[in-house]
Formats: C-alpha cells, sequence, structure tokens
C-alpha cells in the first residue's frame, strides 16, 4: 500500500476503498497486538481516520467492519448466499418457496429501499394522480433514490426514464408487459422522455443465434412495446447492434464505464468465469450507458448530468449497482431505481418465466381459447383437493397463481379485494376464480393484439430513429 | 467430455481442438497403459483419430503433439517464454542483445512467414515496380498469406490495406512513421483502398488520459499521418471514439469477434489479468474488426469477403493471431499481414523507443539543431573508443544505430553500402557517419513539417469523413 492515504483515493471505487479501511484496520490491530512503537501506531492509525473519511465522502455512508458499501452488496457469486436464499440475478430466478421469491429479504441483501405508503403518498402528491396498482399493491415494491428524483421534479428540474427489454424471442409473454405498462403510467404522470433499450447485442451473445436474428426479434419486440400505447412524440426506442453505430454519445459512454469495471468485479457481480467469451464479460457496460444523458445527444441537446430513473424488474438490479458504482466517477449522476416483483409462472411463484415454454404463461399472441385452456390447465391453484375441503378450509391466496395475476391485471381494488376474501373463505371456488381471470385476460391480449396490428414498420421506424423529442433541455 | 467425437467440435477454436486432441491422445495412453479392453481402446483411437482429422480440416495443419496451431503460438505469458527469449507483444518488447531482437526466432515462435527473395521478386514481377527498400533490406521480413494476397491480385481480385496506431501523444517520432511510409508505397503500388485506424479508446482505457485528450491526439496524429503523402480519395482515417458511433457495419464485427473469443484466450495471448478493466478485455475486438471489409460498409458497398492485408510491426501480431483464429468461425476471410521490426531507440536496439522520452528518438517536431545534437550525444556507437583503435580494428554496423537509421532512410542502396565497408574497415569515423544520418534526417524531417503545416483542420476532416473511396465495388 503507497505511504499517502490521499494518493490516488479519489480514483477508488466504494468497494477497493472498502477493502483499503480494511485492510489498515487489520494493520491497526496487528501493530497494537505486536506492542509496536507509539509512533508507528499512531501514524497507522491517523491513516485509518483518513481512510474512513474518505470512504464517507465517497460513499454517504459510515464505514462499518464487513458491510460492504450499501449498493455493492454482491449477489449471485454462490459463496455468498446462504443456503436458504433466493438465487436472483440477470439470469436465474430460483427460489424454493411456493409463495415466491422473499422480497423483504432480498431489500436488505440488495441494500435497496422498501417502496412504503410515505412514498406511495409523495408520488400522489407530486403528480396529483392516484398511484398505479402496482405501487398499491407492492408489484413495484423497492426502489434507489427515488426520494432524490421527487426532489427534483419538485424543483423542476427535469429527469428521464430508462428501461429495456433483452430480445430472446419473438414471443412475449403477459409478464413481460409489467415494467412497460408501468413505465408509460410514469411517462404520464410525470411527462417525462423515455428510453427503451433492446438489448439484442446480448442476445446474440448468450444465445445460439445470429446477429440478423437478433435484430430482428428486437423489431418485432418493439411493436409489442409500441402497442402497450406510448407516445412517439416523447419515447426513443433503440436496438443496440444499430444505435451504437449512430450516436455520437453512447460508445464514449460505454467505454468510460469498461475504464472503471474490472473482470473482477464483473466475476463477483455476475458470476462471469475465464471461459466467457470477452463480449459477455464486457456486456454490463452496455446496459450502464443509457442511465447517462450524454449517451443520447438527440434528446438532451448534448447535456450531461440529466436525472435517470429506472423502473425495472429487480433482476436487473446487478447491472445498475455496478452503474451506480462507477457514476460518480466518471462525473455523472447515479440512476435512480424502482424495482418490481417478478411475474410467476403459470405453474407456481417457484420460478420466473420462461419465454421458451409455451404453457409457462399466457402469450401476446395467445387466442381467447388458448387462453382459457392454459388457464384451466396449468394455472397452479392454492384451492384445497375437493370441494367440501375447500367449503371448509378455503383457498389459500399466498400460492394460487390465478389470484396473483389477477392482483397484476384486474385494477378494481375493491372486486379484488372481495375475490380474496370469497376464496379464502371457501366461498369461491378454484374454477370460479380461474373463470374470472380468464374473462380478464382475453380482452386484455385481444385488446393487445388489435393494437399491435395497428403498429407499422413506418411507426417501428419512427419509434427507433435517433432524434429530438417533444422537451426542451 | 462428451461421449460424440463430433459434437459441436464446427464451434471450437483451433486452439481449443488441439487441447481436445491431447487430451484424447492422453486418455488413449492410459488406456493402453492401464490394459483396457480392446473395445473401449479401439472406441478411444477413432475418437482420437476423428479429432485429428477436425484438428487438420480446421487448421489445415497436421496435429503436432506439444505444437499449437500455427496462428496461435502464445508469447508473452511469462510461463511460455524461455528465459534468453525476447518479449514482444503490442505493449513490451525487450531483448538482452544489442542487436536487437532476434527476428529469426521470433517468426519461429509466431509461426509466421519470413519474407524471402523469392516473394520480394514476385511483389516485383507482380507490381512491375522496383521493392521498397524496407523489403530489400529486411525491415518488413515477416509475413502470414502474402503469396494469397498476391495470388488474388493477379486474378484481378480486390484487397485493401488496414494499419493504424494508437495515439498516445501529440509527439510522434520518425520511427512510427516506417509502417505508414512503407503502406503509402503498398497502396500506390498496388493501387487499393487503405484504412488507417487510431485507437483513441484504447489509449483511454490503458493511459491516464481523458477521452477528450485521446481523441484530440488522434486528430493531430492524423495530420502527421496525412502528411506521408496520403490519397484522401483512396484513403480512410478513422479514431475507434468517433467511427463507432457513425458505422452501421463495424460494431456488428466487433460483437461478432467478442462472442468468439474468450477471457482464458485473451489473458494466454495478452497477459490481462482478473484485475484488468473489462474495456482493456474487450478491446482486441476493435482491433480485429477493421480485418473485415463489412466493417466499412460505405467503402465496400457492404461487400464482405474482400480480402485484407496488414502492414504492422510485429508486436502487433497477436491481435491478428487471434483475429485469423476467428475468422472462418465468423465466416470471414483471414487477414493477411506484412510484420516490420522495430525501430530503435537512440541509446540502442535493446528496446523499442518511447514517446515519452525527447532524447529516445528524433521527432517529427524536432528543429535541425535538435536533431544535431540528439544525434551526436545520444546515438549508440559502434565505434571503437579511440581513434587509433577505430582505424585499427573498425566500426560494429550491427550495433551502431546511426548505421540502422540510415538502413531506414538513406535510400541509395550504393551509398549505403560504401558506408557500412567504409565504418566497417575504420576508414571512416562515427562523428563521420553520425554526420551523414544528420545530413539525412534534417531534410527528411523538414520536408516532412513542411508537409504537416499543409494539413489543415479542413483535410483532416475529409480524410475521416466516412464515404465512398475512388474504388468500385
Amino acid at each position: 500500500m503507497a505511504d499517502s492515504p490521499n494518493c490516488d483515493l479519489k480514483s477508488l471505487s466504494p468497494l477497493q476503498l472498502f477493502e483499503r479501511v480494511t485492510e489498515q484496520g487489520e494493520k491497526v490491530r496487528a501493530l497494537k497486538a505486536g506492542k509496536a512503537p507509539k509512533d508507528e501506531i499512531d501514524a497507522a492509525v491517523r491513516m485509518l481516520l483518513s481512510l474512513k473519511l474518505s470512504y464517507k465522502t465517497t460513499t454517504g455512508q459510515d464505514y462499518q467492519a464487513g458491510l460492504p458499501p450499501k449498493d455493492l452488496v454482491l449477489i449471485n457469486n454462490g459463496t455468498s448466499k446462504e443456503e436458504d436464499e433466493d438465487l436472483v440475478d440477470p439470469w436465474n430466478v430460483q427460489t424454493s418457496n411456493a409463495k415466491g421469491v422473499d422480497y423483504d429479504k432480498l431489500i436488505v441483501r440488495f441494500g435497496s429501499s422498501k417502496i412504503d405508503t410515505d412514498l406511495i403518498n409523495r408520488i400522489e402528491r407530486a403528480t396529483g394522480q392516484k398511484p398505479h396498482h402496482f405501487l398499491r399493491r407492492g408489484i413495484f415494491f423497492s426502489h434507489r433514490d427515488m426520494d432524490q428524483v421527487l426532489d427534483a421534479y419538485e424543483n423542476k428540474k427535469p429527469f428521464y426514464l430508462y428501461t429495456g427489454r433483452g430480445p430472446s424471442s419473438q414471443a412475449m409473454h403477459v409478464g413481460h408487459l409489467i415494467p412497460f405498462m408501468f413505465t408509460k403510467w410514469l411517462q404520464e404522470v410525470f411527462d417525462v422522455p423515455l428510453v427503451i433499450q433492446l438489448t439484442d447485442d446480448e442476445k446474440y451473445l448468450w444465445k445460439d443465434m445470429t446477429i440478423e436474428k437478433a435484430y430482428e426479434y428486437a423489431r418485432e419486440n418493439a411493436k409489442d412495446i409500441i402497442a402497450c400505447g406510448f407516445d412517439v412524440n416523447k419515447t426513443f426506442i433503440f436496438s443496440d447492434l444499430d444505435y451504437l453505430g449512430t450516436s455520437a454519445g453512447f460508445y464514449k459512454n460505454i467505454v468510460k464505464v469498461q475504464k472503471h469495471v474490472t473482470f473482477n468485479q464483473v466475476k463477483g457481480i455476475f458470476g462471469f468465469t475465464d471461459s466467457d467469451c470477452i463480449g459477455k464479460i464486457s456486456f454490463p457496460a452496455i446496459q450502464a450507458a443509457p442511465s447517462f444523458s450524454s449517451s443520447f445527444p438527440q434528446i438532451f441537446n448534448g447535456k450531461e448530468n440529466i436525472q435517470c430513473l429506472i423502473p425495472c424488474a429487480i433482476d436487473q438490479d446487478p447491472y445498475f449497482r455496478m452503474t451506480r458504482d462507477v457514476a460518480p466517477r466518471i462525473g455523472q449522476p447515479k440512476p435512480a431505481l424502482l424495482h418490481s416483483v417478478f411475474f410467476p409462472a403459470l405453474q407456481g411463484a417457484q420460478t420466473k418465466m420462461s419465454a421458451s415454454d409455451p404453457n409457462s404463461s399466457i402469450f401476446l399472441t395467445d387466442t381467447p381459447k388458448q387462453i382459457k385452456t392454459k388457464i384451466n390447465k396449468h394455472a397452479f391453484s392454492g384451492g384445497r383437493d375437493t370441494i367440501e375441503e375447500h367449503r371448509k378450509y378455503g383457498g389459500n391466496c399466498d400460492v394460487d397463481v390465478s389470484f396473483m395475476y389477477l392482483t397484476f391485471f384486474l385494477e378494481d381494488d375493491d372486486r379484488l379485494e372481495q375475490l380474496k376474501q370469497a376464496y379464502t373463505s371457501g366461498e369461491l371456488l378454484t374454477g370460479e376464480l380461474k373463470k374470472v381471470l380468464i374473462e380478464t385476460m382475453q380482452p386484455l391480449v385481444a385488446a393487445h393484439q388489435e393494437r399491435r396490428k395497428q403498429v407499422t414498420d413506418e411507426i417501428v421506424k419512427q419509434f427507433m430513429t435517433p432524434r429530438k423529442l417533444a422537451f426542451e433541455f
């Protein structure tokens, strides 16, 4: 270690600083234990205090032994996960609990904050709109720095939304719409620009797929996203494969992030190994870069430092913990986040759905008949084995997938509450609950298909053309 | 290992195949040694033969135990280098020999081919031009597949030239001009398009430098390169930071290469470690991609598969060994190469020059007086300690830096030969040889400065604008 505690401390990441403080603490203990000369111990203590101060300045947190900086708690390297913990990373979601992942535990492990009633009320006050049912029902349940976004909004400072999708196939299911439905609502109530990244390069790198196929899926997925009802004047959708070759700012931010993240770090955060291709290893920088407004000079008039807010499923959080760690070191604001729970498979909440298993969810291309059959045949039931038992003991909404789906798609709070009580009391049978779900999903999917039909190639092109949006910066 | 020898063998790189054959050979030996049942040994032998066949099909070489595929001999991971071997990679050139690196040994180690008299004569026949003195004097001494380029050229098939520079500072020295002087000659005699990559992103990643500074150096270096006399209608110069954001094809090729190279491979080839940033780890793909014509759709009319020829110093070969390994797996032709020796520092041929030490070479900005002082003061002499001894025993041209520089810059073969004889015999003194060098370099540098003054920002912009060149594809 260098003698001067301040030499290049500024260039260290929170995690590196954390390691330096820990090392220095051990050194002080060793000196004391070894009854070293007083002046030597004093010098080591002074350096320790100085390092702790740097740590606090950089992270905004007091150093706590054994507790790495909040934004950087590692999650998916097997060793750090306890036996009974859920596995959650961008490629895996696993839990042994039929109710699904334990989200309260996840908040503690990820070091994010719970979206509580206070925050929901504040969003309502700031926007003057009734909070979306995804907020009211805890579907978006966790955040990072949403209060800062609201501070800025209340002070008339601009921000923008960023979300995305990995176009791994043409087939999108209803669960894929969750972040987009919520993002659309956010865009409407806050009236802000939105960028949507289609990571076709990621899919090419991870899957056995040609570049052309990945790009084709990106364009097809864009149609489903546009069909959610986004405003073309306020929304820019881009494929990485496309946009990287047309943006003056995007690659510069990518390479800035790539300079400030080591292989050790992505190994810790994403579990990469030496056998992974170098494309995977450097990809996290590509998902990070849209968090910085200078990646979109055409939208933000070249302005850096416009605050970004990212609504996403919580499995994407590792990318943005990394981004938040890098941001101050490249002179950019940390993106804020809103995290959603996972959408359960029809077969139960133990796993995230798979686009490759047509029975694992309701797809956006399903016919009314397919929807009916899938729900009746595959939706995991929290009901009892016999009608008699069900009437006597009631069903279990916590594990019933039909009920879970209704919390996502049935907007009427009173109706949902009635269904819950009736099912729990045994008054409502599984078949009847499924019928409600079928009647909810059939028109919802049909309406989506109708809107998607209107999305011509020309409209896709408009959304995907880099351009100024209806905002002045 | 999978049971079927053919399962996914096609997706393996030559090196991976080599490892599979080696493993299987060991298995066969172990089975035989352990007196395993005959049918088990037979099956293992059949698989070994099948693997060897795949190896031959893929690499065009017979499998030889202990001899990895030609294009992929690793060089700079300390372990594979023998004690007395020279260290040569893109960031280090070290030798303990005052004559410089042992290039014959390097050809064997790198698995390239010597540029012999036959090849030089063939170039003369094909172009109808006297070969450049860099060829005649062995300054460009090694190649890969140059005969194939000549085959294609004689059959009127097009090819293009690709070279580059890492713009680490504003200051270029005369040694930096070597590849450009030679490339200019190649372009003239073959009349082909030329692309020149300025790896400002690499310099940003490797050095303590801002993106803006790296880009500024790229533009400044472009002026010195243009001053070598390239034809704007046949030459495209690009900064990575710039061009990546304006090319539809470049990023697609980068991501293709990135998918087919693992961290293990770049660790072996370039010596990267887990502490290196992910930008460095993925950078080799960015230097590889211009080897494929689809990176320049504006020049090649979107055509893939135009043969590429890369003149460069041999320290850049690791990048292109990697590129040649990947090329067939992404359906692209392997680039051919012409390798130059290193330009020696004034202080002696033991090290490559450093742009950060003003006395290590003659810089393109030096005044006639500076050139004179530097040569007189710093040019390592192969002369004797006293005039008497020198007259008696003569000087040693093999280690004399002034004489080496003259082999690069004095075009007159007869004059050079006379100087060599006079110096070796003791007739010519060190001071007199240095005077010849001074008189050669002063007008050469002055003429360069004069031409550079003519290179306006407007001209730089023309060279650096992606556009069609004066060739039909």
